[in-house]
């Protein structure tokens, strides 16, 4: 439907709106009426926060999550362990895992997951930069934490054969049954590997 | 659930978007995390987009729509029937009837209808600038375009009262069963009114 705008300036903050992924032209018309609706301080907060992100924002140079200093608060912070990274694929996985609050070491964002069908290879990734990581003799322990898909696999595999000359150890987070899950419900494959990886009984979940 | 932000401009940003109408803080951060894998200039095309849209837009002075000029681009449209005016809720009904392309007068946007809950009066609406106009003497006829619903139709009596003593003609716009809608799934107040209100068959749709 090839709409008649009324305005220039309005057809142009729908059509910025409407780039947005899930956003049509009709929820971005429905936003950006909105935001005429608010007075001018609150669209310039709206505005500003935006632009002032892109333009302000940094990357921790050790574990390329966001930040706002050159290194992140979780990579500065004393109390953390430093002997173990934990690599994730990206932000909001870092988000997820400190959510749990049950890892208190540190993190490596790799910006995605090995998908040759996207054109994502190992160079495009952080993976050189986590091996040299490794290499300096801090770190212990990698946990991979990786998207349970074949990509993710791929890139657990690539890792491991990486790291496989360096004294460290490496784990992958623990695949099985969801907590409060039924049997009945569990997909096949899950239930299987959660049968053949089953561990010691410790009388405590 | 408190979610810990690694970056206080991410945190503002999202914060940002969560005020926005139907998004929630998952959705936020979704589009925030898009734009950010954009380039700079895709960002500030964005942010300024929406900025000078709330600085520079005007409202038409005299249909009160949307424009980029003083007088909007229908009302000074020579070839618009100016005998004629179609009074709408706001800016998306006016362009809901341009797409019609059934009409060719002009439009008077009230900017939403009489609704006591939610505290909108008479004088929270363009009714008053509604009379003046009709009382220039130009208008010959008012068409009434606004929603089906118990404040759209308290708001036509109000405007019809007040027109009264006005040598004008006043309208509604037709209601009755859709096009292409099946008897059997319209409802009952919808078909009552259709059998009602029946027109002359005159041949033609």
């Amino acid at each position: 439907m090839n709409q008649q705008y009324p305005s220039v300036l309005l057809e142009k903050a729908v059509g910025e709106f409407a780039k947005l992924p899930g956003i049509g032209r009709k929820t971005a018309m429905r936003l950006v009426l909105h935001l005429l609706r608010q007075d001018t301080a609150t669209v310039e907060a709206f505005s500003s926060a935006i632009s002032t992100l892109k333009k302000e924002v940094k990357y921790c140079k050790v574990c390329h999550n966001i930040s706002d200093t050159d290194v992140c608060r979780i990579c500065s912070n004393p109390s953390r362990d430093v002997s173990t990274v934990c690599v994730v694929e990206n932000i909001r996985d870092v988000m997820a895992v400190e959510n749990t609050q049950q890892y208190r070491g540190l993190y490596h964002v790799l910006g995605g997951v090995i998908s040759p069908m996207d054109g994502i290879g190992p160079s495009d990734l952080e993976i050189e930069s986590l091996v040299n990581r490794v290499k300096e003799g801090t770190v212990k322990e990698v946990i991979l934490a990786l998207s349970s898909t074949m990509e993710g696999d791929t890139t657990n595999f690539y890792i491991f054969r990486k790291l496989a000359s360096c004294d460290v150890k490496i784990t992958v987070i623990a695949r099985g049954i969801s907590i409060g899950d039924e049997l009945q419900y569990t997909d096949e494959v899950t239930l299987g590997r959660s049968i053949v990886n089953r561990v010691a009984f410790t009388g405590t979940l």
